[in-house]
């Protein structure tokens, strides 16, 4: 079995990122828009901000109150639109449910639409034309690429059909011109489905779901989930948490001929993409 | 084995847009726009042309020369979307390739877009929410309704990716739960595959693509390829031509559960389900 690990990766890029950012005059900036006050919410955000910075990016967070209108974020939004030195905007989700979260992704400027969710972006990746990639997606895309794993004419399951995830994963694969089978929770017969795939990638949220009766042993499992276990001072994916994923790594791992750890896996990634994101949507402005 | 024959639906359909459509005061109206002069779009637009004309509706043609510039058509298109007197816009498709053929489908208002086409309609298909479904995806839906062949939970495959079948067909199934495979030509063992599907769907337009052994007998067969073989005086599709589909109709008839004729199939839902669209976005912007 061999182990798919992100954090070499990871640092790839993050060196990368660092040397082509210094490269540029200007100050590559990211604003991230947050509506209310979630823990979850809060330790994703610290954690990009850091890495940003670390890669000597500006991260400007916008923290509006649970009881924000949706006008006042998506002014906030159309002042970033048109402030030339901020290169890429995101919201982070998920946001209180009052909001209308279509109409406030949609008030993005797709130039600097870095999660890739605007209609527009969306569109593209559809289509199958140069798009934003949502960086989960993008995660898996790169572990894909680093591991010389070719998908062309694969069978490749996805469980899971999410806008951030499942959705763009099954879409960008499909668009490497493997074949996609998207599963989800009404799926019948989950096991026998999982078990006849090439590639099987896991990103449907529910903790420790895949079990060793779902895989087999020429398989490649890429775990995208992340669920906290237990509140434990770690050097993981956000310090202070002890993370396990969508796949029981101590079961399928015994079985399959490649896996991703959680943590340590595609978590290691989706950061490092965002900031791809970020300067691909920088470059591609000023081209 | 079951024939799922389009023809009565079809008829079901036109009576009850006739109805609707005499209850409107205002003359419901499409326009098409066609580039070029092909021998296969001629039909079709033809074939439009006298299906709306025969439920009430008006049905304008605008066609350009094979030289026109995108900024003729484009500009066509902005006065039909200014035009409150023109309810729906659909470009013909195929368009000569020096053309952007994205760009001009972006310029049709979303709410006139009545093929679905538009960035806008394409990412609320993707993102489950209340659309335009293209209408051969749409005469998809209606036939497995009318027979009613529930979808949920069931492993489809969807052969063919296009955007104006393969994936709105697939997205639209994933919409309400089934599990989806999509294949394409890269996929490798598709035999095995397509035998795996409770219900099968074939829209990669290729003639007898789908063999015996590509099936089961418990399996319904949708098949979506049209594909003219002889040129004989007929009461098809469009008049004049002989057609057959993307699966060996003699072949698979023998062993399936049920199966789509082509013609008399899918075929003869796709310009009802037009149709439908244009009265469903008429609504929709008096609402």
């Amino acid at each position: 079995m061999k182990l798919l690990s992100g954090k070499e990766i990871k640092e790839e890029i993050k060196v990368g990122l660092a040397e082509r950012i210094s490269s540029i005059e200007e100050k590559i900036s990211l604003a991230i828009i947050q509506v209310g006050n979630r823990e979850d919410s809060n330790a994703y955000i610290a954690h990009k901000k850091k890495f940003g910075e670390e890669i000597g990016a500006k991260v400007s967070v916008y923290t509006f109150s649970e009881r924000t209108s949706e006008e006042d974020v998506i002014s906030q939004i159309e002042k970033l639109n048109s402030d030339e030195t901020v290169h890429g905007i995101i919201l982070q989700l998920p946001i209180p449910e009052y909001l209308d979260e279509k109409r406030i992704i949609e008030s993005i400027d797709t130039s600097k639409d870095v999660d890739g969710l605007t209609s527009y972006n969306v569109s593209l990746l559809y289509k199958n034309k140069k798009s934003v990639v949502p960086a989960t997606a993008r995660g898996v895309l790169t572990l894909l690429d680093y591991y010389d794993i070719a998908v062309q004419g694969k069978n490749v399951v996805v469980v899971g059909r999410s806008l951030l995830a499942g959705k763009p994963i099954a879409n960008t694969l499909l668009n490497r011109n493997a074949t996609v089978t998207i599963c989800h929770s009404y799926t019948e017969n989950l096991d026998k489905i999982t078990k006849g795939a090439d590639i099987l990638i896991v990103a449907c949220g529910v903790k420790h779901l895949i079990k060793e009766n779902f895989v087999n042993n020429k398989q490649i499992v890429i775990d995208v989930g992340i669920h906290s276990v237990i509140s434990e001072k770690d050097e993981l994916e956000i310090p202070g948490k002890k993370y396990t994923g969508d796949v029981d790594f101590a079961e399928v791992s015994k079985i399959v001929s490649a896996i991703t750890p959680v943590p340590g896996g595609i978590g290691q990634l989706t950061v490092a993409c965002l900031y791809e994101n970020l300067l691909d949507v920088y470059f591609e402005a000023r081209n």
